[in-house]
């Protein structure tokens, strides 16, 4: 029998992964690598902490669990996978099912026929057209050479001042990274918002954090990088401001490389990426393509999305990997564009659909609610999470859940990540039986009371107001009582210093002749993260008041 | 309208919850806490931590979020609670809807009418009978009053050995207590295994490392505890064996608190504790149930169990408030025994059935696997997950999960509880969207990765065997080849010098002329984690043998 011939393009993640889960599922077949850059299987989500100096082995970017650089010839050895690298792929000859490929270092050509082919060409950087982009000092984070040009720079110690262009994921780990090199960093951001997958309201608080680390521009982009002598002195930004730095890193997204595709004819779709189906197939049956390449589906609304992660390729390689060898077994369903960053002592992650982009998927029947409490007991060492929950009110189906702070994001993200992907409602999640002891989390999960605060804003008992709309409020001068209800040494350590009565919670009752005899006067209340101000709410509204509202997330989620 | 009256028998986790919940339904509602103990609301499941020195404020265990201690004055002031403290409920009349009361400190006695009872009495640990149990120095971990003895104790330093007799969750959390109290402890457990929620295998990997902190002795009893002028001298096992101490710690498990229900002629289910239905209700329709003292149904067979865990008492408190108030609206599901424990530096959790429980629930056609990989890169201060997973195989349902070591536990247990409770299949997990960074995961998460290894099982393309079944096979002479599949630096380093032949796995097809001539030998083969493992084993299926397996877990797991 004829052995099966394997062909790759791209080695970095879903390439290697694809080419792996093949070899281990045919011995006898042909798999051969092609790959441009001159390594393999690079962690590149590992950039920024290299960079940032949490570890000085390079290698460790480039090795397997057991500590082996992942070069050809491992890959030959321990898999028998060829892998040709510093070698691009110039065609892909759908006719004869071969591609033409040249040696990037000694310029060799050759063509190499395939049976089963499969693209992983990854992704580049987005690089705005402004004047001086291709100045020294204006770099990106996305290569090893990337990764190398910026932790030596960390190391000389020379370099003072760095301007990061971009505040989404990528974006803000690099700004750690050179903020923990001893550099000053002024983050510059085109949208009025850090981190897209998150709300606005959700990203004010990790500005109010980041800005205590580095210095942050929103609503401004580059109009020019500024040189001397070829090298990069300052960015000019679109309002004028001029910022004198000696590097500037570009974070503006990428795009997916599909330019071999699109020649040989194949499909792409509304993102301008490869389309592909469940299978991972292409327009053509004996093409295959994973990772930062391809559009996926939204599991949530079907809708076709670009979410180029490392996790996903991972997958995404793996069922390649399969259908490659034993036909269309293995299907990628989709994405719910799970995501988590980590910044400085926070995490910051988000599963599902924001609340801006419920819309865009055509939820227009949406109800939200912030939870801002700790996510164990005090005693061992609590820490925030606030979290912003999005379900569909017509079928209390969650949708999306944003969550931030010092706590255990990651356990939180994960949580609300698997229950969007089993489809569970807010009902679902009320009695959930999760793992508990002190060490790990509270009694009730903070998870489980975001769920209970929901449940009961969607029976009309808890009426809530995110610190967005009160500000907004207090912008127009609406007429309003404010009611702290913490106690006395709370409130004397700090407030909001919005004009607001205090009452602690234990004095309410006794006092309620001290607020407006008009009850249908619009009262907030709240404490420090609103359970309080809730209970404060429901004996307001068992004495006749009309219009209380509890500030969701309290004093803990106020982000200015 | 005659306010409604709403009596709780009990004010540690779920009685307290129901009152607070009642109370915020209704505010006119009377509602009174009978507590017989002098404390409220304490988090018990904290003692441990407080013995051990995590924190030294005691009041910390009573108090609330913001600090304040929750005592009859605050449940008053906040939530308009009555909390009769020091007093003892001493008969239910069903007939006339009342309860009888005696305070402990006064013996003053009354009788207060109820329109609901929510009984949540509780559970008392269990002492076996056994002679000098009542000697000073011999005590149990369950009350205010315990933990007040034994942090004296440690804070006094002068007690040097302890015995903990028990080695369920309790029992090693005080184990860990005592020792970081400079207290040399020595753990005794009746049954062949610690904490029985584990399989014996995985049981065996938390066995080896708490040995490394303390004494272990598994398969003996206390048969005397020995004093000397009424204190404790020592503990005589039922062997024969003396261990000279000052304290011994009894944990062996705890019984659910139903007198005054049975005297009330409410019924006790199988387990010999309240039976209720999914609305918390018990056999009188006025009179509720929750906590430690009802059995609940096992949300996968749904036979009933007896689960005393406090983030269980407090969901099914928030039930019962719901419905004492609102008639029967809201519905306890039931559990999966989710469950975590800190062992000093490792977690040890669990969630749904084990390999043993899975037959006494009914499933005979189950499969079983072992992965012990990484939490998150190498780069980023890896450490070690060790799962086992098991599914039903006639519908691929994952049944249970075990997952212990250094690695961030908490999150992979909370998945598998998710999965669980989701009804998720092997199939459903192999593809999932989880959040990913290098700081909190692998590309592709341990969970992950161990669902991809059960499909390898399921599929016949990955024939486990685990670290039991093959000591099994070497104390019964079968003939086997052992192969280490590491580099050679690893195998210097740590082997199992089970008489192992070491080949690298990227020299092994290159010398399979090495290897047995008969076919149909028997090959063990392993790595570190055992992904290398399958990969020769793949490679030597393919080359021909038919009796090929794999060392579950590789070197991590094997726990001798």
């Amino acid at each position: 029998m004829k052995k099966k011939r394997i062909i790759v393009i791209g080695g970095s993640a879903a390439g290697p992964k694809a080419a792996s889960r093949a070899r281990r599922l045919d011995e006898n077949a042909e798999i051969i690598i092609i790959q441009k850059a001159p390594d393999l299987s690079m962690a590149s989500c590992g950039y920024p902490y290299y960079v940032g100096g949490f570890f000085d082995d390079r290698n460790q970017l480039l090795a397997s669990q057991s500590g082996i650089v992942r070069d050809s010839i491992y890959f030959w050895n321990t898999k028998r996978i060829k892998a040709l690298v510093n070698t691009e792929v110039t065609k892909i000859d759908r006719q004869n099912k071969s591609v033409d490929y040249k040696n990037l270092l000694t310029g060799e050509r050759g063509s190499l026929p395939y049976d089963k082919l499969v693209i992983a060409t990854g992704a580049t950087p987005f690089k705005p057209p402004v004047p001086g982009i291709d100045l020294k000092g204006v770099t990106t984070l996305q290569s090893m050479a990337d990764a190398d040009f910026l932790r030596n720079i960390s190391d000389e110690g020379e370099v003072k001042q760095a301007v990061v262009i971009g505040g989404g994921l990528i974006g803000i780990e690099t700004c750690e990274a050179l903020v923990l090199s001893d550099i000053e960093v002024t983050l510059v951001e085109l949208m009025p918002q850090l981190l897209p997958f998150l709300d606005k309201d959700m990203s004010l608080n990790v500005e109010k954090y980041l800005k205590t680390k580095a210095n942050v521009i929103l609503e401004n982009g580059v109009s020019e990088f500024i040189g001397e002598n070829g090298k990069l002195k300052a960015v000019k930004l679109q309002d004028g401001t001029t910022i004198p730095c000696e590097i500037a890193v570009v974070a503006t997204g990428v795009r997916p490389n599909t330019a071999l595709a699109k020649e040989a004819g194949l499909k792409i779709g509304e993102y301008r990426a490869i389309e592909v189906n469940s299978y991972m197939q292409t327009s053509d049956p004996d093409i295959y393509a994973i990772g930062d390449c391809i559009e996926v589906p939204h599991l949530i609304s079907g809708k076709k999305v670009y979410a180029p992660l490392g996790d996903l390729a991972n997958l995404q390689g793996r069922v390649a990997g399969d259908n490659v060898i034993k036909g269309n077994v293995a299907q990628f369903p989709g994405t719910i564009q799970s995501g988590i960053c980590k910044v400085f002592d926070y995490g910051v992650g988000a599963a599902g659909l924001s609340e801006q982009n419920a819309a865009r998927h055509g939820f227009d029947n949406i109800e939200t609610v912030v939870n801002a409490s700790p996510d164990k007991p005090g005693f061992m060492g609590a820490k925030l999470l606030i979290t912003k929950l999005i379900v569909d009110k017509t079928t209390n189906r969650i949708l999306g859940a944003q969550v931030l702070g010092p706590g255990d994001v990651s356990k939180q993200v994960t949580t609300w990540a698997m229950a969007i992907q089993a489809k569970m409602t807010v009902m679902d999640m009320l009695n959930l039986d999760l793992p508990y002891a002190p060490p790990y989390s509270l009694a009730i999960d903070h998870s489980i009371a975001t769920a209970h605060i929901m449940q009961n804003k969607l029976n009309g008992l808890f009426n809530g107001i995110s610190a967005e709309q009160l500000r907004e409020k207090l912008d127009n001068h609406t007429p309003l009582l404010l009611l702290d209800v913490r106690n006395q040494d709370e409130f004397e350590m700090i407030n909001l210093g919005l004009g607001e009565k205090h009452i602690p919670l234990e004095q309410l009752r006794d006092r309620m002749e001290e607020l407006p005899e008009d009850k249908n006067a619009e009262i907030i209340a709240w404490c420090k993260i609103s359970l309080r101000g809730y209970e404060a709410a429901r004996a307001l509204m068992a004495n006749g008041y009309k219009n209380v509202k509890v500030l969701e997330g309290g004093i803990n989620a106020w982000p200015w």
